[in-house]
């Protein structure tokens, strides 16, 4: 597969208005960014130089996947194997060596990952290079300055093209077979565990994932009290058994090929209460604010506003207790994802930005409501890519 | 609870011995060693000082979890909330300077997760803090020496104590209640996704995790000649149909509550052909020699000899295509887990050791096998923690 070329040429052009002449990327978000391979270790290094050479440093192992989705120039190593019992970072020195060789910019500006930074989990393990690769470019390249790049990295995830948007739709469109069996799977005497795990079994095996090369998909069922406390920053399932006319929530962050989706639909076990059902339609509500104060040029901080005036109107101001949304797309559950949807988000939407609008409610000790889609922000409006 | 005194005894011993005064570990697996807390989102930050004083940096959603398995000193934070929209470390700079302060210690030496390494995933998405966490320590505490810690970390968590074995112990069992269903699950003309589903769903909702705050698993499905390929330093279940007489291979990392298995077993989708048979006892056989082998002093060199010779002697010696095995509790699968068994390995073993033993033969294009088990070294040789 042909690397993405609209993406290739927003990184080259966002790299030359940079301080930088080169990009290295380790976490594999950002290796997808540039590369259009998405590491399952987190133990490739992608190398972007200003004049358009783009190389990936890639283990033995995840070759025949990088191959797949990616035209970087791949250069494979061996992280381990039985004739070496080293350090990874060991063992890539001479490969990265190689690499910024054939660059012949012994004084090139190089932009890093040094700041901290939510990544998703690309497996059940992953690699974590900390100070490490610094200290090996600054041996390698004594010459170079290094600094920060991810800001420009944020910047650059933002805004997804064409093909992007069409594989977080796939994303989503694999977590909608899960969301398909959630009403019929919730049902009082039934645990939290049993319920997510069906949900979880749904989507594992959807149809929807043909094609895809990985597919991964976190489900969390959290009901009555318990869904009180899923203003957390994580979700939590756990043994509860499900009792009549509960709030059940679930929440699913899933991915296809490392695009992310960030979903939670609410239920009621039984037949909902009057409250519950005065809960939802403010929620409702509120989701309509603000999809429709989504528009190129609209500020983070008017679409949460909107969102949240209407849960005030209803009475349900201070239990909305988080931001109505942020970036997803190459992030999952992240705060911090551009644009944030934040009363004090200054970002401003662009047509291609994909986020979370998530309004919602929680009620201590009773249970907690909260829907939440992804969006993307068209030319004229937004669009829900979570339309079931 | 209580932290577990054993570790925390250990743990000071082996910072007075070292040339560290303080050790400040941010990832998710060092904090729990540390503090008994295993932090969900890796936002959290241990600060263990030579005189015994142990502090933990913890997000507000994580402090009523933190306090159920440690008695460290708990430091609420925000790392994001509705009146602020800082960067984490930002946030955490207040109250890490705090806890610095409070330690009067301006030039202490201070230990530091400097290097790469391999952390399981604690959720589905997680704080990484790159180089930052060091740059902020150097500004706080200008005058200190920062060193990396990591080697001093992995020796402390090759060793369980008692309490550790029960909490892998417990992990083991939970991971079996998957197991169990696997032989059942496993019918010609199903879909590894499916196989694969049906077994996490048994994981998922298995009553031996009663009690457990956090019952995590990662289960694979591999078929025919995708079996061949979990030679690999990961696993991946795709959606290839089984046939009659194929490998099922069966890869699992499941945790409690931090605590970590690395286990595979392999069936035959109908009856075995002989030349599975002969693989099999091949394997069985190398099992047995490497378990015989593992007794305090003997070296990671030697066990892994004695597995390699059996499969050697069965004609499979090239077909063994990675180590016999690498530690496992705090890890799950890194091929640097102590102690490595490994060809190259001069690991020594200790009683409270644990680690898998994993004889396997991979014929490309074909399928493969592998036995994959935990075991703990004990005072005069091995236990099974994965009989089953």
């Amino acid at each position: 597969m042909s690397i993405d070329p609209e993406r290739h040429a927003r990184t080259l052009a966002a790299l030359a208005a940079s301080p930088h002449d080169v990009l290295i990327c380790n976490s594999a978000t950002e290796v997808l960014l540039l590369t259009g391979y998405w590491p399952v270790m987190g133990a490739s290094i992608a190398v972007l130089s200003v004049d358009g050479a783009l190389k990936v440093i890639v283990p033995e192992d995840e070759v025949e996947l990088a191959s797949k989705t990616s035209c970087a120039e791949i250069i494979p190593y061996h992280p381990a194997g039985l004739s070496t019992l080293k350090n990874p970072l060991q063992i890539l020195k001479e490969p990265l060596r190689s690499v910024m060789k054939a660059l012949h910019a012994p004084r090139a500006k190089i932009g890093l990952q040094l700041d901290n930074g939510v990544q998703p989990a690309s497996y059940a393990v992953s690699y974590q290079f900390r100070a490490s690769l610094l200290e090996l470019l600054r041996e390698l390249q004594p010459q170079s300055h290094f600094a920060s790049c991810d800001e420009l990295l944020e910047q650059m995830k933002a805004v997804k093209t064409p093909r992007e948007l069409d594989l977080i739709q796939k994303s989503c469109d694999v977590a909608a077979a899960g969301f398909d069996v959630a009403q019929s799977s919730i049902r009082p005497g039934m645990r939290e565990t049993e319920i997510a795990a069906a949900i979880q079994g749904a989507f594992e095996t959807a149809t929807q994932a043909e094609g895809l090369e990985r597919s991964y998909g976190y489900f969390f069922c959290m009901s009555g009290p318990n869904s009180a406390k899923a203003a957390a920053a994580y979700a939590r399932t756990r043994r509860r058994v499900v009792e009549e006319g509960d709030l059940v929530m679930i929440h699913a962050n899933t991915c296809a090929d490392g695009y992310w989706t960030d979903l939670t639909r609410t239920y009621t076990a039984g037949r909902p209460s009057q409250k519950q059902n005065d809960i939802r339609i403010a929620i409702d509500a509120a989701r309509a604010a603000g999809l429709s104060a989504i528009h190129p040029h609209a500020t983070g901080h008017e679409v949460d506003r909107a969102a949240r005036d209407v849960m005030k109107s209803h009475g349900f101001g201070s239990e909305f207790k988080h931001a109505a949304g942020h970036g997803v797309g190459f992030a999952a559950a992240n705060p911090n994802g551009r644009p944030r949807i934040h009363p004090l988000s200054q970002d401003v939407l662009e047509a291609g930005m994909t986020f979370n609008l998530e309004p919602a409610a929680y009620f201590d000790g009773y249970g907690g409501m909260r829907h939440c889609n992804v969006i993307a922000v068209t030319s004229d409006g937004a669009k829900v890519m979570t339309d079931f």
